[in-house]
């Protein structure tokens, strides 16, 4: 059952504080300057995704439902991340020049606008027609938050590892240890050709483009039962995986060229050993980790490297979406993929698919600036299943859709093997 | 049944050289000049194209089946396009820079080429195991040469209209005239959710990545009698198109503001009329034709604001793969789109479908260097069908897969509409 | 008299704590994200200021004089700006990725190494060979300061130009009022042709970039009495100069072109009222100011409108260094130019002289790292001369060089117009 | 006595054709494809030259002093340079993009022209006010055809060592053979303090940019008896010169880096040979060449690692200006560098001085369009002395002032040292 949707619908204030404060509880530790800066134009700065996640609920709920004029006109402006129908905005790429408003201010803007929301959902008859859709965009703006959570924490990642002083930002609670050798995955099977159902009924939250659930056809496959292991991943690097071209799109090869890629993002060898920069500093590799911070072009080769593919992301949602989810999610405040033991089916690293992030037949948009949410990038970007470490639990399912062009590596991405039964 | 196939089974020796006779005959009226130049890293000089569908021949044919060297060992670096398998090449966008060797040397390269191959099939055992292998070599060959045939008329169109002079290169045939206006489209229809066969059967020639044929669920829908004519695309451009962000994706949206477009490539707009750039010069715009050097992105914007969409690949090949083709292919010489009258299958214009290039259920490349050919672009591309005025009529069928990039607009694309049935 | 080295003679630990105290005083009233933040890769963070500056103490003075090992070893290669002969640096553009360490670390760095070199000064023997020459590296250490003052007030204004707020950061005393229409320019000649010396004696603190002091040749020429004025530079834009290659070097025509310049930085029009962003924030143009924000080539081609021309800095030195200077200099913290009057000489905007930035007759670089100072910028910069509202009084003198690229605009730089006398 | 001048006074119409064979003589053995192709933006393709230097003679001197319309009113957009005066013009980096008008078609234009032109040059009356303006104008358009021959040559040997084939464009004449080894330089010396002259005086020939004569100063130096030969320069390589930043500039080190340069351009080393592209094809490094195809970075790094400087070009003019030149020119044919066998004055390699291009005191341009033809350009250029074994006999003297971006490496340009006497 989807925990989300049950808490907003007993209570809808509860919920929403609950996202709020965890989003407070994310920038502990934080610095006004760590939440200023933006380290390449992909990732924003902290302090931008506190300010846009409060825009969000101003302009899609606030304004629209209840008539409150926005707290600061000009910040509409600064704020909006891509909605073309809510007017002009500022340019991704210089988000970080933004010093003003400083954090302060934004951290008093979240404030106010928490207590609005609150007034708001207070004097609100949820049963009526407009308490249900105000509901609705409520449950979004929370979804969308929680979406900007794990950005925050994969932005800020990126930026201090471009510190010469590789600094740690996270004391967290300690992690698994893994003592045994990790063994061979599994193959799960799907034997039967035939059409199977997929994407979110309309009985809890989803964002747009999870639906319709619609049928597709799939031919027998089987998927292996855990994410590539650190382990694995060393051997084609060993085997000269990053200098092969047999292995690689012709994409693929030319970035490995031009950026000179030879490793997973945040990697380096110091003399024979793997280390890899972390949120707790730079720390060596754990064999059993899941691999991470891999292109899908890397998870491509990878796959290919071992005569196998990527799963489609129909044959993931049947296959692995049906499964019990037992891997990391940031609820555990780590913030980093915990070495596998066994099977392993969602969270710890999101997994690459074989899909193009396109419409699924019969896809509409949400009506108005929302639906610019998903549909406006369903173009020369991949889908990836299942979530990671910095998810929140109860913000994925099995039918989640996330999407990111084949050169993104600062997600937490691995993958899983998939073949054909012939 | 399939023409190209037929002939190769009954007179390979013919069939080759009529495909390579077609090939001299889209050089006439070019000089060495023309034929030498880049004017773009997308595009390859016209003696370039020359001299690689020859190198495919010796690298392929002659030096694998017949074990005869090369002509010229510092040739293979030049002439390959892609094959990593075969060893490294001049770099793509400096194909341009090779005045030697000159265009005489490379057509004296063809004929001496041509002759081996001949001598080759003559010696051929055409129903031994590797003179059916051979067959198979010289068939991909000569469709690989029919490809770089399209390619040579868009490469050089792209050339000419970099010129301020606006150079015609061709004085073809007569063309069409259309006097009656073009009836607006009718809608046909596959009115039952169920699953199709799509894909290349095993019976004739067809590239790797048209296999292997399989089912695929498909739900109702409609697609047009004909693709978008130029009056009703000019509608779009009147109503705004280019300046509304409604209407694009965010992709899309970003390339129109950056590279400033207003107008599909080769148009402008002189006084109130349209005028488009052509291999006849510079020319008045028919409304009757049918759109053609649209981007993706634009073909996308186009059918929203129809409030349709393009169709899917497996959509277009049921309904329109079925149809008696009765559209303009390079076979008439006039290389550029021809106006409507009502019905249209085939030819004229490539069709943008919304299906991103990505490998069949069970796709298996070809063994070998010949398995770079189709599956190494299989990310970010977008496929088209249907083939062009610069497509030669017996190289294309309802199968054939055709992608670029959703940004490309050099090709003779444009777009048919779609829509679901509810 | 000089007086800064007057004060390094006479009490070097006073003179020392004077320039410290004055670079604290500059932020007042800033954040640590205003100080954290680049905004472009000619400018650098306020913080990085704040720590390079502590730096040279700690390499130049501290270590070799007092044999004291920094403080942290690894701030060495971040805070280093160019030089090679100290190690590896952190790259240039990306000054802003430094988060850590914190401003609050740098303050307190500050604070360390200024005790530090207080004790040092205490037990030092200044009449000792030594003694003479630690307290000339002290004098560099303290000049240089004074230049990232200048930076920091220029690097700042571009940062909070690029915000869509357009934020004050000061609220200066008050500004001079000017009810008076300023009166044209007169002209002050140099009648004789024939040597003049010009360069800094060896009596006091100068630049090794300044000496040797040493003889040119110099024609007839006259300068105007004051630098142009923004109602005099109005003109010019209103006559089209923008848009009039005729005034423009053929680099500058191109660069006014690729980067859409029309005004000068930092001005816009709004309905006929022209507006400058400012540290008070935007402000009405005062057609009394001084035009400032200008390139090199907006510099030279407003003097070609004029049939002028700009001055060579050996004009410059022999007829405006010998004024007495009347100018805004950073003392009065306003830090904007003020109204001219009337005669002005030295201060309020740096004047773009047509002297290329060459080493002077006979140049010797200082040794050791400080060698890379100013000799290594010999190249593809033009010389500024006279200092400006941001420049410290004290560290400015006529001999004084700065210099910029032709294309510089975030400085505040202007002009003074010069002719021949035939 | 200044032989061009000479010629044009007695024979003008001889003089213009002995030019205009000279340029159809250096493209013998070209075929019309190496002609069109440009290989980099600062280059141009043959036939832009041949047609721009005819453009010339039409616009500048049939145009208004013979009322003669030009041939064809689009070719002016095609084959204009830079001068703004004149209207737009076609870009700079798309010149290589003129497949059309065709070689054949541009080389009717020259026939054309000069036929016209010698027609014109027939009914002058050279004794006229009107007659001297136009030969003045026929002289310059004669000096500016000499320079594109020296481009013509440099851009041709710039596009040939792009291609992987290496080929070889010229036979030239046996070239000199020096059994002896280089004895060292020595010392030219000016030893007196005081103002010199320099600059073209108005008795013949010269372009704008040598103008006035004028005085300047000079202090005691000494200049080398010729330009550092290759063996010299590869003790520079051997000792890491190009991995030691204390050699060079701070743009040079950045340059060195970003462009990865190790070697001069056209250089590379095979299993310890020296090898170097030249006209000839890929030859051995013969030790006593001068070295040739140096930046300024590279000339002015050298000669630190020698504990020398590089001259000024008024040192230049009044040491080397007054010797009798005795080096290769490109009347020999053989268009490379020739060996040194002792002292060496002018010819062979353009040498870099350490002065950047700057208008003379008193510098007044040329009326019309022709005073775009230098002072445009006075701006981020050194000035390069003595001409290369491009540069025709008669087209240079030792006034004349050529210049280019310190980045530059394509032309023929080495260096010769200076030092200070003290």
């Amino acid at each position: 059952m989807h925990a989300n949707t049950q808490t907003v619908a007993s209570d809808p204030s509860l919920a929403f504080q609950k996202v709020r404060n965890q989003t407070r509880k994310l920038i502990e530790g934080l610095s006004a300057e760590d939440l200023c800066v933006q380290s390449m134009p992909d990732a924003s700065p902290g302090k931008w995704h506190l300010a846009h996640t409060t825009w969000f609920f101003e302009v899609m709920l606030l304004q629209p439902f209840a008539g409150q004029a926005p707290l600061n006109a000009n910040w509409l402006y600064l704020f909006n991340s891509y909605y073309e129908a809510l007017g002009e905005r500022h340019p991704r790429p210089q988000r970080g020049l933004l010093t003003r408003p400083s954090l302060d201010e934004v951290l008093a803007y979240r404030e106010t606008v928490e207590s609005r929301v609150l007034a708001f959902l207070d004097a609100l008859e949820p049963d009526s027609a407009t308490g249900r859709d105000a509901l609705a965009v409520l449950e979004l703006g929370m979804n969308h938050e929680q979406q900007h959570q794990e950005l925050l924490v994969t932005d800020l990642k990126h930026l201090l590892s471009r510190n010469a002083l590789q600094p740690a930002w996270r004391s967290p609670s300690p992690r698994g240890v893994n003592p045994e050798p990790l063994p061979p995955a599994e193959w799960l099977t799907h034997e039967t050709a035939g059409p199977v159902e997929i994407g979110a009924s309309n009985t809890s939250f989803a964002f747009d483009n999870e639906r319709p659930r619609h049928r597709t056809w799939l031919e027998p496959y089987a998927l292996a039962s855990r994410p590539v292991s650190c382990a694995e991943y060393i051997e084609f690097i060993d085997a000269g995986g990053y200098r092969d071209p047999r292995w690689w799109l012709s994409d693929g090869w030319s970035t490995v060229q031009s950026e000179d890629w030879s490793t997973p993002l945040y990697w380096r060898n110091d003399g024979g050993i793997w280390l890899r920069f972390s949120n707790r500093g730079t720390v060596p590799v754990d064999p059993s980790e899941p691999i991470c911070h891999l292109s899908y072009y890397e998870a491509d080769a990878y796959a290919r490297f071992r005569d196998a593919r990527l799963p489609t992301e129909a044959e993931w949602e049947q296959l692995i979406g049906r499964q019990e989810w037992n891997g990391e999610f940031a609820d555990s405040g780590r913030l980093e993929p915990e070495p596998l033991t066994g099977r392993s089916f969602g969270g710890n690293v999101w997994e690459w698919t074989q899909s193009p992030y396109a419409p699924y037949p019969g896809f509409k948009p949400l009506p108005g600036a929302a639906g610019e949410y998903n549909g406006k990038f369903m173009c020369s970007q991949m889908v990836l299943r299942g979530g990671s470490c910095a998810t929140p639990r109860n913000h994925i399912r099995s039918s989640y859709r996330n999407f990111f062009p084949p050169t993104a590596r600062w997600q937490f991405c691995g993958l899983r093997l998939a073949k054909d039964i012939p």
